[in-house]
């Protein structure tokens, strides 16, 4: 027996540094640390805000900003994709795990590191037996309404934070109700901090790089000012609570953030919480390596590089493993910090790991500065992220372009802001799956003739074209499979129950790229029913793949007609002595 | 407000009836009644048998041959199918029923009456809402191989009644384990009844007719004798059991049956049952309507009529209910009792309705006569009955000539085998969805070039063709919609990353029935990706409903070729001065 060899290839194939790394020099450690800088400053205050998005202790937030991110470097192929805590992952944690357990328990965070290592063995799997083309079951409008309503859902969901009062739920009615019944209970001194830190970080968005650049600084570095505007609301949030104890006047801080290294966790193995986690993380995964994918396909687009779908599935699995015993919670490669992260000059994955230098260093060092941080600059931090994925566009696009497109987006939307995102995304994909399905199961069968002066065939009720009474050609426009075999059987038995003289049925099957069973027992069907009635049927254009199936089953010997290469050949031959114009 | 006007021509849809007895005169009903007599005779001992498998007190088996016909007869609109018990519907309602509750109580017999209830109303909803195409998911080859397993299952499971011990389970291991283990306490009256009442059976099934024909007797009648087989069967054992006092040797017997009018019952409505209950009552419904509606539209085509689906449904849907409130089980159409019916005349409905009498007299009359009929007399019937509908060809037929489809009927074959039919006949369905998917997410594309001295275009690969180094002609063999968006992407950029100088990327949409916002979204890249590289893009061929979609976005006036209506077209403009030959 001889086992397979494991050249080198194969194995850099599975460990994508063996290959950046060969080619690594000064010039790419030097863009690469600065884009980690960068990603860095960027990443500090978000990995606070979405593990309190989660519903988790900050320092979580920091832990899975830490190794995941190393994990991501040695498996991962995209050079410039940023991993970590992202803000859809998050709500979807929150979803998954407040189901099982309080905020605040030992119970719920041991959930969030299970929930983190099945998705990451998950993806491992999948990624093993390249089952990445499962993502592309997510139709790109159900992933657009799906954020879009995600976005919705998050800012909604960290509204109590800015004015100051409790509020619980996972859907839109819920969240809204609590803010409702509580309003009376807002804080004003919180309600300050949380909408001067929203107007400031609008404002840093978009007034403040032309205001730098006004000022005569060179873009670059513009652009890095205004990536920190989080920190610097974070920084003076801190210093105002602290200087004016506003703590002690009902004002919500993060507190005490243990200082130091990730801890070392095992997720739990116990089975009951395995199962009641299972659906949640298939959704985290395949959500998650979708939102991954696609922002690393763009940006290796840009650079006319690639990256390996199945090679990334194994990239995020080993991350999420490496979150579940580091103390962390799900992530995956976010889109805005990832664009950060391109376009500071990120070179390989290397920058990702001096990324995590940097946020380890934050443990071990900045954690005790964060005490006083207010949570209301955190939630308004995530507010201004997710406020710019929110996009109701797509419906309108959808609606103009395609109504089935339209009802999924719809679904998607109405699901996850009325039910939940795990509703919501699974509604999304069973019903585009749903609505595909129905639309092949009733086809679209056009009756075609000749276009004069060409061997071509066209419609007759949207070309004038040359058709014969003795002979009906129909264009089947569907691969004839079990969904739509009986339909075929009723449609041909209604086209013929006609007082023509019909004499030939042609189906012209240029566009059927599949026979199967069910379909192949329908046309015998047809055939011997068209014998007892004296009509041939024929075939026409019949692809090389479905021809070489035919042969192998008795029925082109039971057929009453011909096959012909082409439909022209046909006509030909079936009508002589000439096609007679249609009226 | 202007109410809908129910005209006649809609009345009588809803109510066949109404149609068929128009016309109804002396010969009809000649023709009729001796249908029924027939089919009353074949249905006495088939509805005690159904009842045994179904793990129910007789005389259910009679109730739901009563009242469910007549409903049939009002509401349904073949002429010829034969409602009431039938044994795979009969298995599945033990298999549903016996996770519940034990075999022998109350609360079995209410929940096999709740069952039906909750079976006919989904019908009835279906019917209403005209779903019926719901029914075109189950493939031919999953229904094959499901009742050939469904077939080896019953037979199987009526074993224990031949041999004359205990075994219990749904699925082959667990029948066949109990069949060993008890194989010591097999009583040898009973077996001695079996076996003969199984050899019998078989005798009249093959050599009976002949016999008959051979002395003289007309076709006819010997026909009628020939299906009289069981009720000899029954009445032969009864006798020997009573004359030889056999019930007191260990032969179990039918026993007390009580006699009269069914009784009438009310569902339960208990929403713990009926959430126990839906996944069950789903899949009998769906199978149930398969099964019904293939003889149905079988036996219609013979005399040229029609039958239609959505009616037939609300057809089972009513004669469900009405076994549930009459003490009956779920029912539908069986395939050998219409097959008699139609073979024995049966011109209306009204046939069903006089068995219904027929079957009524019994109930009032006979039930006395049954106490001593041995149950092993009944298991030998159900065995000679589904032995005929066991067919495992279709494993070798779909080996030839689909992979595809063998996998889907191996996978139904053998989960029905080992797991019940319940989870055989759902993951045939998910498997050949799943399947199907698989497929179209992965289309065949074609390369193409012109058949010389023609306007033809076939495969470079299989035909001699024409083609020109500047001028990709790319067929795509399948819709392009979601789950195939980015292959097509991958597809398009492998292709031109060669050497050629290509100039011109053509996709003949001629096999593409539709392009969804997914692959609306992918055409648009793959544009702007040719446009970086100097490379046109052109569409040919493109069908009416797709171009008018597109019309509607802003696809055609970013793309950077033409849409021509034939390939030909395209060729001949684009290939200046000659296409090359290939090589």
């Amino acid at each position: 027996m001889r086992l397979p060899k494991l050249t080198r290839t194969q194995i850099e194939r599975h460990l994508p540094i063996l290959q950046w790394s060969k080619t690594y020099d000064r010039d790419t450690l030097t863009s690469d640390l600065v884009a980690a800088v960068i990603v860095t400053i960027m990443l500090i205050p978000q990995s606070l805000a979405y593990a309190l998005l989660a519903g988790l202790p900050a320092e979580m937030g920091l832990y899975a900003s830490i190794l995941p991110l190393v994990a991501y470097a040695i498996f991962g192929t995209s050079r410039a994709l940023a991993v970590g805590p992202v803000a859809v992952v998050s709500l979807m944690t929150a979803a998954a795990v407040g189901n099982l357990a309080l905020q605040g328990t030992a119970e719920y965070a041991m959930a969030a590191i299970t929930l983190a290592f099945i998705s990451g063995v998950m993806l491992l799997v999948m990624g093993v037996f390249r089952l990445g083309f499962l993502a592309n079951f997510l139709s790109h409008p159900v992933i657009a309404g799906f954020i879009t309503a995600s976005g919705v859902l998050i800012a909604s969901s960290q509204l109590k934070h800015i004015i100051g009062v409790d509020a619980h739920g996972h859907t839109l009615i819920t969240i809204w109700g609590d803010l409702f019944r509580n309003q009376d209970l807002a804080n004003p001194y919180t309600l300050a901090i949380g909408l001067s830190s929203v107007a400031f970080l609008f404002w840093v968005r978009k007034g403040l790089k032309p205001l730098l650049l006004g000022l005569g600084l060179k873009p670059r570095m513009a652009d890095i000012l205004a990536k920190a505007g989080p920190v610097g609301a974070v920084a003076v949030t801190i210093l105002v609570t602290w200087g004016f104890g506003l703590q002690d006047k009902g004002v919500k801080i993060v507190g005490d953030v243990p200082m130091g290294l990730p801890p070392l966790t095992m997720p739990s193995f116990s089975a009951d919480l395995w199962s009641q986690l299972f659906m949640s993380a298939v959704l985290i995964s395949i959500i998650g390596f979708v939102e991954s994918v696609s922002v690393a396909q763009t940006l290796a687009a840009k650079k006319r590089q690639r990256i390996v779908p199945d090679q990334e599935l194994v990239g995020l699995g080993a991350s999420n493993i490496a979150a579940a015993v580091s103390g962390g919670y799900p992530v995956t490669g976010g889109f805005a910090r990832s664009v950060v992260n391109f376009d500071a000059g990120a070179e390989t994955p290397a920058a990702g790991a001096f990324t995590a230098v940097g946020i380890l260093l934050a443990a071990l060092l900045l954690t005790p500065l964060l005490f006083f941080l207010p949570k209301a600059t955190l939630a308004a931090t995530i507010i201004v992220a997710v406020l710019s994925l929110v996009d109701f566009s797509i419906l309108q696009k959808t609606w103009t372009y395609s109504k089935v497109d339209f009802a999924a987006v719809a679904a998607t939307i109405f699901l996850t802001l009325g039910f939940g995102v795990e509703m919501g995304v699974s509604a999304g994909v069973i019903l585009s799956i749903g609505l595909f399905l129905y639309k092949t199961s009733r086809p679209h069968v056009a009756e075609v003739g000749l276009v004069p002066g060409t061997q071509h065939f066209r419609n007759i009720l949207r070309h004038d074209v040359e058709t014969h009474p003795e002979l009906v050609t129909l264009r089947i426009d569907e691969s004839l499979y079990f969904a739509n075999a009986r339909f075929l059987e009723d449609y041909i038995y209604n086209r013929i129950a006609c007082d023509e003289p019909i004499k030939h049925v042609v189906l012209m099957c240029s566009a059927v790229n599949e026979i199967d069973m069910s379909a192949l027992e329908s046309l015998e069907a047809i055939n011997h029913r068209l014998i007892d009635l004296g009509i041939k049927l024929h075939l026409t254009e019949v692809k090389g793949p479905v021809m070489d199936r035919l042969k192998r089953s008795h029925f082109l010997d039971a057929l009453s007609g011909e096959v012909f290469l082409a439909q022209y050949d046909a006509v030909v031959k079936l009508t002589r002595p000439h096609p007679v114009a249609a009226q």
